[in-house]
This record gives C-alpha cells, sequence and structure tokens, in this order.
C-alpha cells in the first residue's frame, strides 16, 4: 500500500466517525427527547475524542511527507492537498487550547441562552472576552503556521482563499451602494397593497407542500428526508441528507422558503461526486459557496416571479384556498420580495441582509485583530446599525449584538460566508443566463437543465478547485459582486 | 486511580460508543433512506470495531487481575464481576473466527431475505451449514474457557446461569401437559362467538392510542419514544429508549400489543438504576428477565380481563366507533385470548407459543453439541410440529425451518429466553398477587403498585443478582414452571 493510499484510508476511517456523529447530532436536535440530553452529549464528546485521536496520530506526519514524494494523478494530487489542509487545521493548536476552548466556549453559549432574554450585557461580555481571548491566540497560532493575518486565518476554516484584502473591497463597495438602495427599494415598494397571509395553515398542509416542493426541486428522496428542529439545518452525510425545518401555523412561508434554502444545501451534497465520499477532496467547497447553493434555490430561484407562479396555485391547492387574495401569484410575489430594515440577522431580507454581515465582519476582524475590545461591541454596533440602517440598537443588546450563536463558541470568520454565498449565487446566475434562457424554463416546469448546470460546474467539482477557479471555470471571472448588485437592482427595482 | 476504577472508566468509554452505535441502528431501521444503508453500515462496523479494539485491549489483563486484590465494596465486587463477565464474553474469541462468523452470518442472513420467499431448503441449507460449522467452533472455545457444555457456553451469552439440564427438565414438564392443555382450549373455545375487528383503523388514530396506552403503563417520554420499523424492537439507551411497532390498518390489536409489549422492555430500560448507568452490572439481568418485563406488560397485564375492561373504551373512542361490537369489551378479550395453533412462531398466541420453543430448543441443541445434522433440520421440524402442534411442515420451508432470522447469523442459544421469559413473568404476578390485588388495583386504574413491585423487584436489582437469586428474592423460589402452567389454566380454562 503506498503512503497515498494509507492516508486515503485514514481519511474514510475519519469521515465514518463525522459520519455516525452527524446522525447522532441530527437526532439529537430532531428526535431526541430532552431527559436524554446528558447521556448523548457525554457519548458525542467520546465520539470527538475518538475523532480528534485519530487525526492528529503522529504518524500522520511521515505519512504526508512520503506520500508526497509518491507518483500521484492529477486527483491525487489535489485530494493529498485536501487531507492536509484538512489535517493541518486538526493538528495546529494545542490540546490545552482546545479543550480551554471547548469550556469557555461551551460556558458561554449556554449562559448566553438566558442572559440574551434577559439583555444582560454586563455578565455574557465577561464569558465573551474568555472566549475572545482564545480565540485571539488560536488566531495567532493559526497565523503563524499559514504565513496569513489572524483574521484570515480563522476566515480559512471556513472560506479558504479568501481574505480581509479582498473582503474589504468588496463588501467597501457595497457599503456605497447598499443604504441608497435600501432607501430607493422602500420608496418603490411604499405604494404596494401587500396582504399577509393568516393562519392558520395546519402543519399537516405545510409539511405535505414542503415534501411536494423538494421533490419538484429534485431532492433525492431515497438519500434523504425532512424532518422538524428548533433551528432548521442541513445534516448527514451525502448518501443520506437530513434537512429540518419549522413550521408556523401562523405562517407557511418561513417554513416553505427554509425548506428550499436548506434544499439548496442538500442537493450540493447528495450532488458530490459519489467515487469522492469520504475524502477532503469530496466534500463541498466552503460554507460561502455552501450558501451559494442554498441561496441559490431560495433567492435566485424561488423568489424569482415565474417560480412563484409554479409556487402560488401549489399553496393554494395544498391548504385549499382557491380564494384567498393574500395567495394569489402577483400577491406572494410581492410578499417574498418585501424589503425592510429589521434588528434581526436570520429575519432579515435578501437586500438588507449584507449590511448585517458587513457590521458583524467590520467587528469581529477588528476583535480578532486586536483592535478593538468586547466591551466596544455594543456602540459599535449601534453606530453601524444606525449608519447601515438607520435603526439604533442603544442599550437593546438582546436585538443587537447578543442575537447570534457564532461568537459565543469562537467561531470568528464565519459570517462573511453568508453575503459571500449570496454574491456567488447571483453570480452563477448571470452566468447560466448566458447559457440558457432560465425564466422560460422555469414557466416551462423544466428545471432540470437548472440544477445540471450547478452540478457540473459547483457540485461534482467538489473540492477540486479553489473557489477562485471554481468560479473562473464556472462564469469566466472570479467573484465580481456587480452580478450581486444588479440582481437586486433588476429583481426590486426594475418593472 | 485504583485499578477498579480504571476498569469502570473504561467500561463507560465502552458504553458510550454503544450508545451511538444504538442510536444508528435505530436510525438505520426507523428513519434512514434506503439509499443510506451502504455508507451507514460500512460507518457502523468501523464503530464496531473501534468498540472492538477497547473490548480487547491487552492491558485489560493486568487491570482485572490488579482490581481482584483491591478492597471493593460489595456493590463493587459484584460490578468487576460483572465487567468481568462481559469482558470474557468479549475476549474469548481469536479475531479470525470472528471475522469468519460476521462474514458467514451477513452471507446467509442476507440470501435467506429472498431464499426464505422462495422456499429455497436446498441453498439455504448451504450457507446454514457453514453458519452452524463456525457455531460449532465457537461453542467449543467458550465451553473450553467456562467449563459449561457448548450449547450452555452459547445459552450463557443471553441467559447466564440457565443450563441444558434445567431447561431439559422445565420443558420436559411443558411437553407432558402442553399439548393436551391446547385441545382443551381449543374445545372450551370452540363455542365462543369472536368477532374479528374490521378495518381500517386510520394509522394516525392507532398511534395516538399507542401513545395513550403508553402513558398509561408508565412510559417516561422524556427519556424515550415510539417510531416505526417494519421489525418492531426496543433500542436505545435506558435514558433514552427508543421502541418501535408496525401498523396495519387492516388490523389495530397486533400494533398496540406490540407497542405494550416493548413498552414493558423500555420499561425495565428506563427503571434501571442510574448511578449503574454505563457498566454491565447496570444492564438489564438476561434476555429471559427482559422478556419476562415485555410478557409481564403484555400477556400478564394487557390481555388480562380488568386491563381490557380499560383498553376497549379507548379503543372505541380512539376510532369513533362507539357501537362495534366488536370493540366491546367482552369480544375484545375473547379476541386477545384466542388459542389457534398455527405454523408461525412470532404470530403464535400464548399458549402454543412453548411449542414453538421446545420445538427451537431441542433442534439446536442437538446442532450444536453435533447429534444432529443441518439436514437433518426439516425432518425434525415436520416431526415436532406434527406431535406438538398437529401441524405437518413437509416440503414448506417457508413456514417451517426457514421462518426465523436467529440462526442465519449463528445466534444459537437465544431461543429458550422467550419461554423462560413467560414463565419468569408468571412468577413475578403470582408473587405480586400474594402481596396486593392485582385484578382489584386495574379494575380502580391504579396501577402504580404493580410497577413499583416491578421497579423494586427487577428493574432496580439490574445485574446486581444472579438470575436464581434474582427470582427466589422477588418471588420466593428460583424458576418454577408450576405458576405458568396455572396461569395458562386459570385464563383459558377456568370461568
Ligand atoms: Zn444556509
Ligand atoms: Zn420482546
Amino acid at each position: 500500500m503506498t503512503y497515498y493510499q494509507k492516508l486515503e484510508q485514514h481519511a474514510k476511517k475519519l469521515s465514518k466517525i463525522s459520519h455516525l456523529s452527524a446522525i447522532c447530532s441530527w437526532d439529537q436536535a430532531a428526535k431526541m427527547p430532552e431527559g436524554g440530553n446528558a447521556a448523548r452529549s457525554e457519548a458525542m464528546a467520546e465520539l470527538a475524542l475518538i475523532h480528534h485521536e485519530l487525526a492528529t496520530a503522529p504518524s500522520l506526519t511521515e505519512w504526508f511527507a512520503r506520500a508526497e514524494t509518491e507518483s500521484l494523478s492529477k486527483e491525487q494530487k489535489i485530494s493529498l492537498q485536501e487531507m492536509k489542509r484538512s489535517w493541518q487545521n486538526d493538528n495546529i493548536l494545542p490540546a490545552d487550547l482546545v479543550e480551554k476552548k471547548s469550556l469557555a466556549g461551551s460556558k458561554c453559549e449556554h449562559a448566553w441562552r438566558t442572559q440574551r432574554k434577559e439583555n444582560n450585557w454586563h455578565e455574557f461580555s465577561q464569558n465573551l472576552e474568555a472566549v475572545v481571548k482564545l480565540a485571539r491566540e488560536e488566531a495567532q497560532i493559526r497565523a503563524e503556521a499559514t504565513g496569513l493575518s489572524r483574521y484570515d486565518a480563522m476566515m480559512a476554516l471556513y472560506e479558504p482563499g479568501m481574505t480581509c484584502e479582498k473582503i474589504d473591497s468588496i463588501f467597501g463597495q457595497v457599503k456605497t451602494w447598499l443604504p441608497a438602495l435600501i432607501q430607493q427599494v422602500r420608496a418603490k415598494q411604499a405604494s404596494d397593497q401587500v396582504i399577509t397571509p393568516k393562519g392558520p395553515f395546519p402543519i399537516a398542509q405545510q409539511k405535505a407542500l414542503s415534501l411536494d416542493i423538494m421533490g419538484k426541486l429534485g431532492f433525492d428522496f431515497r438519500h434523504g428526508r425532512l424532518d422538524v428542529s428548533t433551528h432548521p439545518f442541513c445534516g448527514g452525510v451525502p448518501t443520506d441528507v437530513r434537512i429540518t425545518t419549522r413550521y408556523d401555523e401562523a405562517d407557511f412561508t418561513s417554513a416553505l422558503m427554509g425548506v428550499i434554502h436548506e434544499t439548496g444545501h442538500a442537493r450540493y451534497e447528495q450532488g458530490l461526486p459519489e467515487q469522492w465520499h469520504g475524502l477532503p477532496v469530496g466534500q463541498a467547497r466552503s460554507m460561502g459557496v455552501h450558501e451559494s447553493q442554498s441561496l441559490f434555490f431560495e433567492m435566485q430561484l424561488s423568489r424569482s416571479k415565474p417560480f412563484i407562479e409554479i409556487l402560488a396555485p401549489l399553496a393554494r391547492e395544498a391548504f385549499d384556498r382557491n380564494n384567498d387574495k393574500a395567495l394569489s401569484t402577483d400577491n406572494l410575489a410581492l410578499f417574498s420580495t418585501r424589503v425592510e430594515p429589521g434588528y434581526i440577522r436570520v429575519d432579515a431580507d435578501e437586500v438588507t441582509y449584507p449590511a448585517h454581515i458587513i457590521l458583524r465582519y467590520e467587528i469581529e476582524r477588528d476583535l480578532i485583530e486586536g483592535k478593538i475590545e468586547v466591551a466596544d461591541i455594543p456602540e459599535l454596533w449601534d453606530k453601524k446599525m444606525t449608519e447601515y440602517l438607520g435603526l439604533s440598537t442603544k442599550g437593546n443588546f438582546t436585538d443587537g449584538c447578543m442575537q447570534d450563536i457564532h461568537w459565543t463558541d469562537g467561531s470568528f470568520g464565519y459570517f462573511p460566508s453568508y453575503t459571500l454565498g449570496a454574491m456567488y449565487a447571483a453570480q452563477f446566475m448571470a452566468a447560466m443566463r448566458r447559457e440558457m434562457n432560465v425564466e422560460n424554463l422555469i414557466r416551462e416546469r423544466n428545471l432540470q437543465p437548472i440544477f445540471n448546470w450547478l452540478d457540473r460546474h459547483v457540485w461534482k467539482k467538489a473540492s477540486f478547485l479553489s473557489t477562485d477557479n471554481l468560479l473562473k471555470e464556472a462564469t469566466g471571472e472570479t467573484l465580481n459582486p456587480e452580478h450581486f448588485k444588479a440582481h437586486l437592482e433588476s429583481r426590486y427595482l426594475e418593472d
């Protein structure tokens, strides 16, 4: 057996452990009764430990050195490189820092669940300071090992190849036009007569509609399922993708759009190349590319007028409301593209969402680079919210800087992926439109060419290309935020 | 840390791995989409390998030797003994035999799923011969290590302390009265006018009724749940017990009685002493004792007249059939205690069931001891079925010697546990009746004293007592099959 083969076998072993961990996490979120949690958490921690021990086995250093001298195919070379990247990510941090991080993160997150409700920034900030201190240590170690800046080294965990330099430039451009665009859209929508659909929308019917739409969007039910959890997610493994949603009897659109979003994530997973399952190179390219697929399905595809023309009659039929004007195609189209600045990121529409991300990015970048401290966050948050969205969060920590879970466990560097995903999605759509008449295809109920394009250009590429090259091969250029701007202008300012 | 403590820590680690394995097995049977199976099976096999490597770690030999010289409490001594028993069971077989067994078992079971339908004994018997050959090797090794006979050594995996000598005596007694009893019951029931409940019984209503009855039987939904699978089972872990059933629109009683049966298994698991969770001594005593709890709930409790008085009105209400005579208390009582010899063990009633078990026991005992060969099975099966139940299986392998899954993967020694469980259950009920008026308690809807008795005498004892001593402490005597006989006579021949 060659060293490359030994490394492949080892990576597949790790992947099998991750498989069971993913299924048990899904179960914990979607099925497990409350009283099972303590023992389950301990069992999961044990499996994580076993994974970590295997992932950091001392023999791997030599295996990688030797494998690099072996004669490998072009694909194997990239596979080796991705295995090495994954191994380095797992190995860089000293064990005691990993443990301290885990403890501080659990403590901060656990307390946050109560403190957020109580608007208790004072106590929360003390836990967060501990988390930030360790995140800075982590960033320093990762920076030294990779030659990147501290924040770039953190971002590389989620969005390899992305740097502050690029993001500052991209987000900088967005900031020049976004606040004005929001105002224009608001002005244009001011005269729209939008009817909010009125519940109850029985959950059984919402579920049936969700499954129907998932089917139409090509979700493969032989390799996945839909369930319910408090916080919707896409989990499981490529051969068995578990997506979840949360139904609200008063509003069917939130669950439905959530299901469509997760279906985008799911199709990426289900579409990954089978012959590379279980290896790092066979995984999704990055969090941003993953989000590009969910946002392609949710934003580019499903909130488009021609798709609403498919969706609206199905909704009227599902809820047996043939004469409900709120479920007319025109009204649902208006309702699905309504723009309104708000405090909460996860509730934000497509137009105001980037403002939430830019704000978080600017704060967490400076926090990790040591330019600001935890104590500075509330004021900065208020200032930026006011500047970008015209909303003050003074004294309102609950709906301000305490609303997200990401920082509580030290996941700094993740936020940009959301907006990068929206931009990649717009760029994919622009490229696709050059090859086919997407609107006509949707009107003809012929979505297959659209899925085929994504499958060929994104899903089947897995991690064989850098994000830059993936974009270049698929769209002819690296990330160009103009496509996102054009998409927003076209959807929200034209016609 | 003492060696005893090291062993405890090690056992808990193994238990955490088994925890995740149990949840993923449940998922595989109850939730997993078909296309997830191949990767899941591989992932589960990897976890089993990790478990096996830990369970057979070379250092354990010394740890056990040293722990035995340490000063331990009485409970710790029993705990140590149970850890050692578990360790020896896992360690006795050479690795290549374990692997050969696993391969031959998978092959035989996989082919059996088709061969049974095709009545193809000829090809099945060739696979079974390979399985039996390896099972005999296993039995020989286990016999040498334990000083037991070969079949006893196999049975010790499921029913420690039980021997052929005892079973031959017990089953021998049963054979003297069972065929005549069956005839008497049949004669008595001949004039009964029983109406078979007619479907459809909508699954949603069956499920609601099942959950209601589970609640009344004390199932703790904070620590467990009910789902659907092709083959009903009780899985999961004590803090999170997963039971399953299979609904049939045409017949609500099969799923309901199945749910009640699994609820008995579940309450045993949920009732195990929390402070010993994760250690061998904290587990259920044996397969037979486990089955005694499910059969106590299903047979002793739920098919009793006073319980049917609770159940029948709930069923009428659940299915909105207030005037359906088939759901009258009297009819459901008759229907739930109908006795009819049949070919299929899993469909058998309480009275004929032991005949199916005795037949299998006699055959598998002689097979493992080398007194008969696989080729002899069909003739023996036909002869014994004719003798015990008056039914010939000549040429009918599908409903004869090919009906069970147990032998396909070499689980010889398991079958007696079913009938031992029925006998333990009858003996528990007889003892309970000496302390309280069980029928009155049921009529008063006051089941708590019944559950308390089981909790005190069985559930909380976990594996601290041998089965003999558990029975003696709970009932004043070791296994006495007269209680089972008296139960059958009282229920089926009196009034
Ligand atoms: Zn997403
Ligand atoms: Zn059972």
